[in-house]
């Protein structure tokens, strides 16, 4: 590692709570691993469970390929809250927050599987599970559900308004937030 | 690489217009790189000129270490469109487009710098650049601007309403797409 002064450490966090907050507030993550050295990053969604983040794919994905093989995963969530406009271009920025998850991962079978399948489709749309039909046994074997423990985890979280340079005081420059939200038509 | 067949390989473009929609429709990416054998996923903020993928951070930060080294990286645009709701919870989906690049980056420096700046702070807030006051030689040392080409790129896309399975025509259950889209307030 290096000994580097990272330049917001003051955005860090470590708690679970902060982390479980981040992952819950929504259902797209970015998944990344590594085959033959080369990394990929494909977005899929998950659901908290307890300690364990759900992710399902398909079993012909690249991703429970590399699964198989034992690999080191990382999942990471990411909202973007705000547009960050400050008086000079150097401190634009934006409000978002993010939690990253490292760790191996383990493919789901049996009760679990269907648990963790129910948390996902009800992390999308609550209550859908119960309405819709319940997966066949086929079905359930062309999908893949993969579990991550929440034993690495982080969040880094920016909030608040433009932090400016001392010597912009004077700048006749607007700035200020643009807040950024999802919504469903 | 394996021979599986992928379960929905008519998702799959590979055409740069395709691709270069997926980016420029969006400021938020993804970017995996491993170290140490260990894949990373970060959200960075983006802009597409031409056939590069420009992106910025801390000159402290792990990717930009990884990159001094020559470590392959994979950015990642995905944008959710909406939420595929069928009747069974087995056909349900999510509508998105999602760009995947590959490759080795490199670092920035000099008047590409200065223009690739002015790319992402104007494809987050357009003209922005005009109006903020620009950098200074300081500012611009403590900023990373990281370049990749758009060489190995890929798009993969799911529209339309739900797929069903003919079995469930008779079902009783509520189906269709549930549009998602970013607001700015």
């Amino acid at each position: 590692m290096s000994t580097r002064v990272r330049r917001h450490p003051e955005r860090g966090a470590y708690d679970r709570q902060t982390v479980d907050a981040i992952l819950d507030d929504g259902f797209l993550c970015h998944v990344g691993f590594v085959l033959d050295g080369q990394p990929y990053v494909i977005p899929m969604l998950h659901a908290r469970a307890g300690d364990v983040l759900y992710l399902h794919g398909s079993p012909a994905s690249r991703l429970v390929q590399a699964l198989a093989s034992g690999a080191r995963v990382c999942a990471t969530v990411t909202h973007l809250d705000g547009i960050v406009l400050a008086k000079s271009v150097f401190n634009h920025s934006v409000n978002y927050r993010s939690a990253v998850v490292l760790g191996s991962a383990r493919i789901v079978e049996g009760d679990e599987k269907l648990a963790a399948l129910e948390a996902i489709v009800n992390h999308v749309e609550p209550g859908r599970w119960e309405v819709a039909r319940q997966p066949n046994d086929k079905e359930l074997r062309t999908t893949e559900v993969i579990a991550l423990p929440l034993d690495e985890c982080s969040a880094k979280i920016r909030t608040g308004p433009p932090t400016e340079s001392p010597h912009d005081d004077d700048l006749d420059v607007p700035s200020g937030v643009v807040q950024l939200r999802w919504i469903r038509e």
